[in-house]
C-alpha cells in the first residue's frame, strides 16, 4: 500500500512535442502486463543522463553511457522491465547492443542512436528474442499522449505508476519513473525519464539533469541499497522553442521531486512518508550526513513503523552520522512542530503523548537543528515494516 | 532463537584470581531478574577500555572514561541493565557519579575508582534509588566464581547469556558480554568485560584491548546501528603472575571473538550466522569496506533469511562498497565452497541448486576474492527477518 499516492490521471500528463511513446506486452515480466517501452525522439532532440555509481553497473547502463558519449544525438530510448541484464557479463553487453540494433532497424536510425534501459531480475540472461518480438507493437503504438501507459510499462515491484507533468510557458515538462526498493542516494533501482519540448543547449541540459538528480532522486532512501541499473534521463526536443531558463529549471525540479517522492511513497512495505530536514549545519554535506544517518537507520525506521516516538534511536542515529565535532548538547529535534529534544535530552515540557500523536500520522517531518551554521538539507524516506521483509524475502521464482 | 548458541556451562567459566562478581535483583529491568552487577577488583589490578564513538555517548561512558583518565587504578565496575542513562543530560551525569560514590562507600574506595556502565532504555532517568538499594546485595554476593550469574545479570534483549573462558599457562581469561541489536563496527550496543589474572603492564593492556576489539567486537554487524553506550573493558589482576605475551593475546582474542560471535548469533531476529570473508584486497581497509557493504545490505540480509542465493544482491552490494577502481569483472564470489560468480556474472558450471543448498544452512560463509592484493578481512553478521522488525517495532512500554 503506497503512502498517499494515487495513479496519475492521463489527462494531467501533458504531451511533449517531438516525443512519442509506445508500449507492448512482450512477456518478459509476466503475461498480460506491458513490459516494453520505446520512446522515439524527433530529429534535433537533445538528451542528457546520470547513471548509477555502483561498480557492478548493468550492461544497458554501460551501453547507454557509451552511446551518449558517441556524440550522436539519440533518436530512441528502449526500456524493458522484468530483467535487469545485470551481472550478465559479455553476453549481456551483446544482448543490449543487439536490442538497440533491432529498434534502430525499425526506426531507420543508427544502433548508437538508441539508449537501452533494463530493470528487473539480476543475473538472468536478457530474453532478447521476446524484446525483438515485442518491438513492432511498440512502434505501432508510438503516440505523444502515451505517458500514462508508459509509466505502467516500466513498473517492477511498484504498486502505483509514477508520472508527473508541469507546464512552463509554451513548454511542457512530463516525466515517468519507477522504483520501489533498493533506493538510496547516488541513484536507486530507479529509472526516470523526463522530457520537455523546451529548447535547451546540450550544456545546459547536462547541468540541469545533474542538478535535478541532486535535488530529487539523490535525496531519497528506502533501504540504503544502490542498484546496478539506475538511470535518469532528461530529454529536450526543442519543438516548443526557448523558454525562461529559471522557470524551466523549477519545472524540471518539481517534476523530478514529485517522481522521487512517489518512489518513496511506494517504497517496498512503506506505511509512512518521512521528510528528514536538517537545518543550521556548517555545510550541506554535514546536513546530508545527519539526514541519511536517520533515514538509513533500521532502528529508526522500525520505530516509525511502530508509531513509537523513540527519541533515543533518533539521537543515536544523529550521533552516528560521522560529523566529528558535533556538539550534541546543542542539537534540537522536532517531530513536526513538537520540540522533542534539546540539550542532549528530552526537551523541557515535551510530553510523550505529543510525540506519539505525530508518529501516528502517515506523513511526518523530522527536523534536526544543529545550530552550527546556515546550511540545510532534506531527504525523503519511509519506514521499515514487516511487509518490506516479506517482499524481499520471497524467493525470486 | 539464537543461531547455534548455548548458554555457557558454569563449570567452563574459570574464576580469575582477584576479580569478584556480585549480582542483585534491583528491579530496574523487570521483577525477578538480576539487573545489577558489581565487579570488585583486588588492589593492583589494571584496567583498560574502548568506548562508543557515537557523539551522543551516554553519561556512564563519559564518567567511565573520565575515571579511567584520572590515573587511579579502578577498584570496581558497576553495571546495570534496564536503563542506559543516555540522552539524560546533566542529571544523567550526576546520577552516574552518585552511583559510583555509593558503590565506593560500600567498598571503601574512592568514587573515581569505580567505573559505571549502563544498558537498556534510552532517554529515561536512571532509577538511582533502586541501584543504591540493590548495591548491598551485590556486595554480599561478591565471589570469584560468579561469572555465569554475571553474564545473566547484564542481558537486555539477549536470549542467551554470553560468557567464554580460556586458560593460558597459569592464567585464566574469562569474559562476559551482552548485546543483540544496534550492533555494528566501532562498537555496538554492547558491553564486554574480560578479565585475566595474568600480570600485564598498563601499556600492553591498552594495546591489547584495542587489538582485541578490532578483531572481534568491531567486526560484527547486526543492523548497522552504533549505540550510545558501547564499552569493552579488559581487566588484569596480575595475581597469576606474568605469562607468555603472545599466548595471552591469543587467549584474549579467542575469548573476545567468541563473545562477539555470540552477540551476532543472538542478533535480534537472527536465524542465520554469516561469515563474510574478503580476500586478496589491496589493503585491509578495502576488504572491510566490501565485507561491511555485504553485511549491512538489507536486501542481502533478507535474501539470507529467505535462503535465496540472490547473487545479484551480493554483487550489487560489492559494487556499492565505495572501492572506486574495483574491477568487478575480476571478482570471484563463493557461498561456502560453491563458486557462484566470476567474470562479473554467474560462474561457469554454477547450478542454482548448489547455491540454494548452501543458503539453506544456518551457518554460511560468503567469500569474496578481489584479486587485487594480499589483504584479508572477516566480519560476522546475521540475516534480517520478520522477527527483527517485530522486536524493534514493539512499543517500549
Amino acid at each position: 500500500m503506497a503512502v498517499n499516492l494515487s495513479p496519475p490521471r492521463p489527462e494531467d500528463l501533458l504531451p511533449v512535442k517531438g516525443v512519442r511513446l509506445g508500449v507492448a506486452q512482450a512477456g518478459i515480466r509476466k503475461a498480460g502486463r506491458s513490459d516494453l517501452l520505446l520512446i522515439a525522439l524527433a530529429e534535433g532532440t537533445r538528451v542528457a543522463g546520470v547513471f548509477t555509481r555502483n561498480r557492478f553497473c548493468a550492461a544497458p547502463v554501460q551501453v547507454a553511457k557509451e552511446h551518449l558519449a558517441s556524440g550522436r544525438p539519440p533518436r530512441a530510448l528502449l526500456v524493458n522491465t522484468g530483467n535487469a541484464n545485470a551481472g550478465t557479463g559479455k553476453a549481456g553487453l551483446a544482448d543490449a547492443r543487439a536490442s538497440c540494433a533491432r529498434a534502430a532497424g525499425l526506426l531507420g536510425c543508427n544502433a548508437r542512436e538508441v539508449l537501452p534501459f533494463s530493470t528487473g531480475v539480476i543475473m538472468e540472461p536478457l530474453p532478447l528474442d521476446r524484446i525483438v518480438a515485442g518491438l513492432p507493437a511498440c512502434v505501432a503504438d508510438l503516440r505523444e499522449d502515451n505517458w500514462g501507459r508508459a509509466a505502467e510499462a516500466i513498473m517492477t515491484t511498484d504498486t502505483v505508476p509514477k508520472a508527473r507533468s508541469r507546464r512552463t510557458g509554451a513548454a511542457a515538462v512530463t516525466g515517468i519513473a519507477k522504483g520501489a526498493g533498493m533506493i538510496r542516494p547516488d541513484m536507486a533501482t530507479m529509472l526516470g525519464f523526463i522530457a520537455t519540448d523546451a529548447a535547451v543547449s546540450q550544456r545546459a541540459l547536462e547541468r540541469l539533469v545533474v542538478d535535478a538528480a541532486a535535488n530529487s532522486f539523490n535525496r531519497i532512501s528506502v533501504d540504503g541499497d544502490t542498484s546496478t541499473n539506475d538511470s535518469f534521463v532528461l530529454i529536450a526536443s526543442g519543438a516548443a522553442g526557448r523558454c525562461d531558463e529559471a522557470a524551466l529549471r523549477d519545472a524540471v525540479t518539481e517534476v523530478s521531486q514529485g517522481l522521487a517522492q512517489a518512489i518513496v511513497r511506494d517504497g517496498e512495505g512503506a506505511t509512512k512518508f518521512i521528510t528528514v530536514r536538517v537545518e543550521r549545519g556548517r555545510d550541506e554535506k554535514e546536513c546530508r550526513s545527519v539526514a541519511y544517518a536517520i533515514a538509513h537507520s533500521p532502528l529508526v525506521k522500525t520505530a516509525f513503523f511502530a508509531s513509537d516516538p523513540n527519541l533515543g534511536r533518533l539521537l543515536a542515529a544523529i550521533g552516528n552520522s560521522g560529523v566529528r565535532d558535533l556538539d550534541v548538547g546543542r542539537v534540537e529535534l522536532f517531530l513536526d512542530d513538537v520540540r522533542v529534544s534539546a540539550n542532549g535530552g528530552r526537551a523541557p515540557g515535551y510530553l510523550e503523548q505529543d510525540g506519539k500523536r505525530v508518529m501516528g500520522k502517515s506523513e511526518i517531518t523530522v527536523r534536526v537543528v544543529l545550530k552550527r551554521g546556515t546550511a540545510v538539507a532534506t531527504v525523503w524516506t519511509c519506514d521499515l515494516s514487516h511487509e518490506y521483509v516479506t517482499i524481499n524475502a520471497e524467493y525470486r521464482t
